[in-house]
């Protein structure tokens, strides 16, 4: 259970610190970022887990996704975990990104060679929150879940699948129905085999479709996304939400696409919007 | 005068763009980003120039600097130029993080073979102003500048050499007095040459002492930025003001590094005191 802290810097007048450790889930050492805002000097901070898409490590989000000053100001803990084991001894498949390092979908895989290492949704469900509440100053009777893309699939299945543990979950430009769409539907068959009702467990329709529930979802979306089509097709979630009875607040935002410049544009929103659900700031709570 | 757009996102409901030219200054293509506010659908919003740090191109502020949230609100055009002329054709010495690409500081080189391209200081004060006065919905009689580290030594020479250009000007961890620090003392040599006399017009302090004047400045300097003691020393700036007589902030910055993280924090401060000095938000003037 120990960490390695490979670098710290104050930010906010918190500490944006990134970390390393040798993963048993994974097999491999795994870096995440975690900001701790100022008010951890007084006590335990809730902790909001931030999942990034497709391609990312936990840098991208803590260099681009803006979130320190709202986090800051609100007192919570942000977490951003990788997106997949890294390694020499970690099977790779280089030229594809929708697949492999960068690309672990935030499931356990099933088939070999993969299952010993893309076990991603053990280690953000089991593993890493055993190390951030043995090393941060964090309240984990307090968790809320967010992320853009393929962490926005992550957000939504595993707050469905843990909805006792989050008590928010919102998501920037999510894979709503990773299991029926062309640029996820190849890495599910090389990580969980073809037989398709074992994917449901990782797919945010497939899992309200089954009876998973959860309080209620936030999600924005770029209009002028180019995966919108193709790949994000929210209105199969806004579907999936309306027979289920949850409530979902999707947001379509004219002009934007998928990058950090949309998510950074949005990101304070849905800070305080977990915020809210966390009851910080400390004391405003009515 | 026609430049090339590389790249457009809407963020914060305006528009970041990455854009490149063949630069007659440098003699080779330059990349900018610009960030237009939303109020420029309205008419010509002030300009306000951020030059970068060492190593840096004009990405590193606009995925990591957070600046477009507060110019958004205040509606300003914010322009970060490369830090240096760059390319094949271009003399470089890939073993000096400290010379040549990515080190431009700001000036004309004189010394062969450096002074057919390293020419900063005429890109940025004439090429640079003129594309975007062309191309741009940019009020060009409301300018102020700003910058990072060797961006903030340009700033500072900048603004005193051009005083009634910019309205105002701020540094974030500025090099003060190149001519004498260790880093930045040998890249002078090289572009301008073994008399140290010719060094003066691209130094702060030497500037100030020469009789140069600009109407106040606003420093923030992190207190554990490693290059603090030997490179930065801003007690040297506030020696200089405080004999010449013009206003300086510095502001001492307890636990802050030299990072990103230190300017992204203090980033809204600048842009809201650029903005009381150029006039926006628009009507909010008394």
């Amino acid at each position: 259970m120990s960490i390695k802290t490979v670098s710290t810097a104050k930010s906010q007048g918190g500490v944006q610190g990134v970390y390393s450790h040798a993963s048993e889930a994974c097999g491999c050492d795994m870096t995440f970022a975690v900001f701790v805002p100022p008010q951890a000097v007084k006590g335990p901070c809730p902790v909001l887990w931030y999942l990034s898409g497709l391609t990312c490590t936990h840098a991208n989000v803590m260099d681009k996704g803006e979130y320190r000053r709202i986090a800051a100001e609100l007192g919570l803990i942000v977490v951003c975990p990788d997106t997949s084991p890294r390694g020499e001894t970690v099977p790779d498949d280089k030229g594809d990104w929708q697949f492999g390092s960068g690309a672990g979908f935030y499931l356990d895989a099933t088939e070999a060679p993969y299952d010993a290492n893309y076990r991603m949704y053990s280690y953000i469900i089991d593993e890493l929150p055993r190390l951030v509440a043995a090393n941060f100053p964090a309240d984990m009777n307090r968790q809320s879940i967010f992320g853009h893309s393929m962490g926005g699939h992550g957000a939504l299945t595993i707050a469905l699948r843990n909805p006792k543990r989050f008590r928010s979950c919102s998501a920037f430009a999510p894979i709503v129905h990773p299991s029926q769409a062309d640029w996820s539907a190849k890495a599910f068959e090389r990580y969980l085999g073809p037989n398709q009702a074992d994917w449901r467990l990782h797919d945010a329709c497939s899992l309200i479709e089954d009876g998973y529930r959860f309080s209620e979802f936030l999600v924005d979306q770029g209009k002028a996304d180019g995966f919108l089509e193709d790949g994000l097709k929210p209105w199969l979630l806004e579907e999936a939400c309306r027979k289920a009875g949850i409530p979902l607040r999707l947001r379509m935002q004219a002009g934007y696409d998928h990058s950090y410049f949309f998510i950074s544009t949005f990101m304070d929103d849905h800070l305080r919007w977990h915020g809210e659900r966390l009851g910080v700031p400390e004391g405003d709570v009515t």
